[in-house]
């Protein structure tokens, strides 16, 4: 029986290493996004009753671990350091409460390493929305693998 | 005379706000894109002499300020809370080198407020390119304004 | 046996998610506001003799706890980064005891999301009162749901 | 002349204090509400234009003061120990904006002391509204004065 | 067994919160001052064979948590922020030691609250002593109790 | 022109150094206790305009002092570490608002040193009040003089 | 079964401790450099699934082992204090990922001490490469060993 | 007439970026490694008499710099977050005091960019040494770019 | 069986709290001064094979604690904190390693209380010594004992 | 005019290091131990009217240094980390207070470089004393230089 979201989360990953599943195979038996999935997989997000049902199933799960995936988590995974600025601290708080996700979907597509922050660049705009403008953000960092030697 | 390149940086900022300057305009000037403008501008990257000559006139500065925009700087402006994880580290670098840039772009396009880490997607795929493929991120946030009332 | 007041608000929150029960019918049974009930059973609170021994009840939780909801805890939850003016720290303190029944509370009413501090307005006033005027302060903050995609 | 939107919050607090003026009454003449005034005032709101004027006249500062006043200030006031969740941030933010509003607001009509987090009362409400439903918060905290002795 | 000091002063709580017992009457029994004993049972004191002997009859402790009694503890409960200046410290170092049994006593005597530290006055005096003159300190703080609403 | 409240606290410990004068006889010209005078005159306490006019008569500081001395300061002389739980807190609190007057006060009676938190004694009593019962501490501690070598 | 790849790590320390074995000869067997091995080892790093076969062999671990010793895991092992410069920050992900092989190859080579950073020398060179030049490093210290007295 | 080391270094650094000048080319005066040179220049080493001269008329300082250059400075760059092992300490403070020299030389050398860390080896090894062997270390990474766009 | 140096550390405290020992005599048998053992029981230094096998004996532990007190151990036990000058260092390094070793022994010796850092001599002064001059440092200060009371 | 004790000690260093004194000789001056008065000098202790007469003259400071000579200064010169235990905590204060000394009188006999705290031997005893028995001490740490290369 699990005692918290942190338990269930647990389970998630001991059973997707073991059985060496895939997030993005995952996110198409709940159809959404791989981003969602993942981040929503690793604890941040609250999936409805019917999509905990199928996480259930896909991770082999223990019952008790559906009311956990509906009910609304303690979120985020940073420790201090953020930025008193409200605008800068959305982006640390996307960060913090995708930053799990952002990890394991990079791994999953390229493999051990990091994308650059050095050979890098983005771009800022505006998406007109009737339901209010969005900032719309491009970034694109050069994926530099580990390599064992 | 300027005695760092903090110096310039604030004089910087204190002709583009008493002269109500706009980035995009300075980036069109230098002749490069408005993020790496902005966030050159406000400390964190490297201009050529010529770059630097223009800033110079475009914001009226002393002379002295040329060398100190050429000359490379410390860089960063978040203090602690650092992810010790490679991959995670690098987002977060890419915070504290370009913040002060998004959150002046996002001003000047959009007024006082945020971008939403609620109402928010983000898409992360590959982009194949011969000299290493690259990570490519798209991401998606409502503006929100603040309101006088 | 509960060996102290954290093991007595785990079992509380293990059998709250469990049985899907909701604050506003705690409070109701314990026949006080839904905002102190929250609080208390969330371990910042002390019950009297007769509220514990409901309390028991309602989460069917082990004989010993009640002594625990009696005997008054270490309260606060936040750690590090208070203001040390002493009225903004009854402010920060409000925020360390009430933080996780707010939390509680706006999710069980609106689900997940966040109530706005961009879109927000705030009233201080005075209230009358012959054992001491009171400050009286309203708060209104949109709520941004979180949506999956 | 300012160089900084904080050498203009000085400023306006100097010229507070020095002539004894009173937020309600700037809040007036402005036309907008005493909490947001005073927040903009102590240099975390953006005004237009023509408030920038008037704050300007008001305060008698420097005329380069108007074009601070008008642009979008790193805002927050508060140094680590921000809660990672969502929720419980947004409540963090709005102290870490609003805090010195909220001390000089109280100060102004109950005189030195503090509002109580222990004679205290909270109420969280839903209020219907068709731009998307608001949370309402009501809180209650008796004033308890620092008497010489 | 008891394996270190913590485990003896978590067993200790245990059996007083289980018993409903009274640190005034414990006390008693050991022939010392209610604070110094609160203080020691709390894990920040080195009892005498005899009064440990006494605390494991009164408290129905396993025989093995007398010599963890009798040995001396690493002391003090506060973590980071303690002024640098000695004499500050030694009040802060006060407050690290004794901090817990003060909250029990309070607690003991006037139930649920705390001790204003705005309706406070303080007085600092010198007593004469062949041994080494002292400083004697008076302080008074209003009991404000916690209200259930 | 002093700035700040800052400025002020600064002037009056440079006079006092200076003309070598004492706090316990600045109490006596104010009219109130050694100890709220001296939390005062170091920045903690908001005096009322005839003992304001009066400190800047004692100690020669420049008229624009008086506001300063009449307005509500931000108090509080301690960064971080402080303890969560609201008892403990005030008590903490006490510490960083009065520790520069209890500093000044014991060396003012008894020289450089300290007062000692080893051969200490303290006691808790309960004074009982019409007002609302009051909680009475003494504690003694032994003075513990620096001395050259 | 493990559960996690610190549960891995942990289990190899403890074989190796056990068995006194040595980072070079596992380098060796597993036919890398004894730091990248002992790196990864140490849970920095990612085993190829005939690398992890290996060592699940050479340390006689449970076979689940095996995809924890594949998986990218959550590497770096400092805690604050990270420079902010990019350049900079480089080095210190090397010293919070390499740290503990370090340690435990100079240990392994010289015994229990330190390489002194005071008799202490270093290079620092270009190392042309038709793949982008390279930063080469030569750092020299005396080694100092602990000596028992 | 500088009044501390830093005020030396200060001076140091705003002529070597207003004369365009170079760390190598200094070294080469002074007749010891750019390494040392760059890291003494920047306030972390002690010059002899001689030396002292030399950079006084290298970067045509006041003569009063003399002596600060002579005196043993407060080493050191890095705030907080050292690792308590001595083995690993030495390392972290290599970096502390090399930093700052590292930084600008590599700068020097390649210009903005960064080592890599992720492309990345390292080598440790023994050097046999009569006066007591020595740990040497080879370590080379890859020069990243900064790129303009 | 033990898992890692920390639960042999333990087992030898519960040992000599348990069976009343003394870091004298276990030095003694050890035949090496007790400031050395003391430490090297308490997790901070490596024994030999043969001191080793004592200790096991002494202390009765089980056989597999052995490998654990001849490896290298994690050492140190501050946290934060850290001088960045590297003499300052060697010093707080110095409290760090030996920090548990001096207070038990001056505990084994004294009883419950402190020595003084303000009824305290401290003399530096030069030995030499063929393999190199050393510092001496001789430091005294008064015992004082906490009493009951 | 010095407005604080600060602005007298680095009076002092200019001095010292402008006129190339010793504080040993500062010392003999003074009458009294060169660990006392170097200390004293770095701000950390009260000097009597008579030897704070002679510091003005020796570093030939303004006449206004006297009275902060004299008066208590805020002392230690640590931020954060302190250990919570009391034993642990003198020894630490002593380093805070005397750091600067320590570093400074090493180097003045031994020129720049470290006390090693690897080559390196602590001895402790008790030296009896009628006013109370006393806490000694020796320390031996061989001196390491740093050599230019």
């Amino acid at each position: 029986m699990y005692t918290c979201r942190e338990d269930v989360t647990e389970a998630i990953v001991i059973a997707k290493v073991g059985k060496n599943m895939n997030w993005a195979d995952v996110a198409l038996k709940i159809g959404r996004s791989k981003e969602w999935v993942t981040a929503a997989c690793l604890g941040q997000m609250v999936f409805s009753p019917d999509e905990a049902t199928k996480i259930v199933e896909i991770f082999e799960l223990d019952v008790s671990a559906g009311p956990w995936l509906c009910a609304v988590p303690y979120k985020g995974t940073f420790d201090g350091g953020a930025p008193s600025d409200p605008l800068l601290y959305r982006w640390y708080e996307m960060l913090s409460v995708y930053g799990p996700a952002i990890k394991a979907l990079i791994h999953e597509e390229f493999g051990d390493g990091i994308m650059s922050a050095i050979d890098f660049r983005m771009n800022i705009g505006r998406e007109a929305d009737p339901a209010g403008d969005r900032v719309n953000v491009t970034i694109s960092g050069k994926f530099l693998p580990y390599k064992a030697y």
